[in-house]
């Protein structure tokens, strides 16, 4: 999976709702073309988001190719609706875009190459459709090998779901990257596939492949790098999530994790009765799950502020969790991923040296 | 699926590596009619096992057919090959069964269903084929509601796969039954879905509903009994399985838990090259997990001492095991779960009713 001019389509959901369109617009080297909101077209991303390329907003794909000149490669679906349906309402944009030749790519739970009039069309205007959300058919159980590997690796782990573990994984590799360092982002979830062009999809598995699915992807690319950046997932004390979580931690066998957060965040998001636990318990969680398949510590910390008032206020958050964790953190979108990778360079990449 | 008189395949592995076949007839309500075994033809189970109900040993599933004056109404595959593919030196009994009118369940991840020559002569016969390890299509996520439920909740967890966790769970219900206590298996694993004849396969969901199939059982079944004992799967520290152990453990919000575990085993089974843990920090690690999602303490021990040589050793690898755990404990086998229904009335059932 490999397009280098892309629309992103976010229907009556950009930018807030809009988190896959985010990530492929922020961390994609995909250059965005167009971004597809009906609700917005004639707008410009930039009016909404900052820190990403600007692109204009258009309401179709058809209007979008007339507007780039026909310069598109793949339509990504860059949202998702509770369930992961697909929405009639986009039925339009995949085909025009698969008329005019373009892929089309997508994260939903409804595959787009299991829909007759899509999968019929691919197959006319020799377009791929790729559903990233389908894992590959060849995943197997664990075989404990992963820490064979020449890399290091870390793992974000975190206190909940949709606390920042993908953004915090590619800010740590793009800051690692500026070091010099060659890192890699180890993509376990839809975004990070689509921003990466491959990955698994380690939610959608078989429950018994889940390290596996880890696994392979680390002894996959592990040989070519200094350092992997895994995609962590959920939590290991989430109410319907932890196997995924865990899995992951044992399947990456890494060597140390990048515990995040989302400041002022008290109990589990969508299961509201569940209070999270300190971070001191947090750190002592991975730390004794991991250590029985592989030693790892907790070497630093990224503290999402995004809901945090203003940067004093984020300073104080931070702080406060580096001293609970006993570790240094950032809030590696506001501050920059620089204490956090200084973490992974003297607790990891240089301890690994010296043994 | 509720079949009253089976034969059970398993050709060239009885009784040593036939563990699904000794399940079904050990714990199941099924008369067994006859055992499928071309190397042992003419002789008899109760020669080789002698805890379980006696049936003959016959060649292949047309003689037992005979054998039995065609009173026969389901034919169970009893053994898994490695990998779980359906071995074609089979294919003559699964056809001769499902011609004469008998159900076939299969726990292989080879599916009958997806077999033409089986699909079609099923259809045809007006028979069903029973693929146990293929997950229900309408699974989800878990909501954490298992804990609504009316019953105490008990869940066998264990030091590594393959220890005895589902032969401790049959074992404890059929103690408590003995004591009026109105108790339930809750399978989780094609042999425990063999026996019970129903079931939700966990490591072959997807990894995102591994706690939701779990709670999903305990949802159906938790207000008709006053005791489930869901049957645990792995270890929450296995390099290859703990993400399913893990799912098990938060989705079934258990009240309390049956620390499972192989005397002598040192190593992970089938991954030498990782230790097991200590007895305590089992118990840290299950207790600890648990808490954020739903607090349990181990209460009892279950101690497999199938491999000691005598009863004085055993004994003593029991009274290690209770002291190191901190709880009592017995082999379920050889001592009967007496010990084990005592700490789990004294812990949960009584301590429930006081609360």
């Amino acid at each position: 999976m490999d397009h280098e001019r892309i629309v992103v389509l976010a229907h009556e959901k950009f930018p807030d709702s809009a988190k896959t369109a985010l990530g492929v617009m922020r961390y994609g080297d995909q250059a965005v073309r167009a971004v597809l909101d009906r609700d917005r077209a004639g707008e410009r991303a930039a009016d909404h988001v900052p820190d990403v390329a600007d692109a204009p907003i258009i309401g179709s794909f058809a209007a979008a190719l007339d507007a780039t000149d026909g310069d598109v490669d793949a339509l990504y679906i860059g949202i998702a609706p509770i369930g992961g349906g697909f929405d009639e309402s986009w039925r339009d944009d995949v085909r025009d875009a698969i008329t005019a030749g373009c892929d089309v790519v997508s994260g939903l739970h409804y595959f787009l190459n299991d829909d007759e009039e899509f999968a019929r069309l691919a197959d006319e205007h020799g377009v791929e459709l790729y559903d990233v959300r389908q894992p590959p058919d060849d995943l197997g159980v664990a075989t404990g090998s992963a820490a064979d590997v020449d890399a290091d690796v870390v793992l974000t782990v975190g206190t909940d779901c949709s606390v920042g573990k993908m953004t915090a994984s590619q800010e740590i590799v793009a800051t690692a990257r500026d070091r010099g360092i060659d890192a890699a982002f180890v993509p376990t979830g839809q975004t990070g596939i689509m921003i990466e062009g491959w990955g698994n999809p380690i939610d959608r598995v078989v429950a018994d492949f889940t390290a596996g699915a880890v696994e392979e992807m680390i002894l996959d690319r592990g040989d070519d790098h200094e350092l992997l950046v895994v995609e962590g997932q959920g939590s290991v004390v989430h109410p319907a999530y932890s196997a995924v979580t865990c899995g992951i931690l044992h399947g990456s066998m890494a060597d140390g994790f990048i515990l995040c957060h989302a400041a002022g965040r008290k109990v589990v998001h969508g299961y509201e009765s569940f209070t999270l636990p300190s971070i001191p318990a947090y750190v002592d969680l991975y730390e004794d799950l991991a250590a029985p398949v592989h030693e790892a510590s907790v070497v630093a910390g990224a503290v999402n502020t995004m809901d945090v008032a203003d940067d004093a206020a984020a300073e104080d958050a931070v702080a406060a969790f580096a001293d609970a964790a006993g570790v240094p953190a950032a809030d590696p979108v506001r501050h920059g991923a620089d204490r956090i990778v200084d973490a992974i360079v003297d607790g990891i990449l240089e301890a690994g040296l010296a043994e």
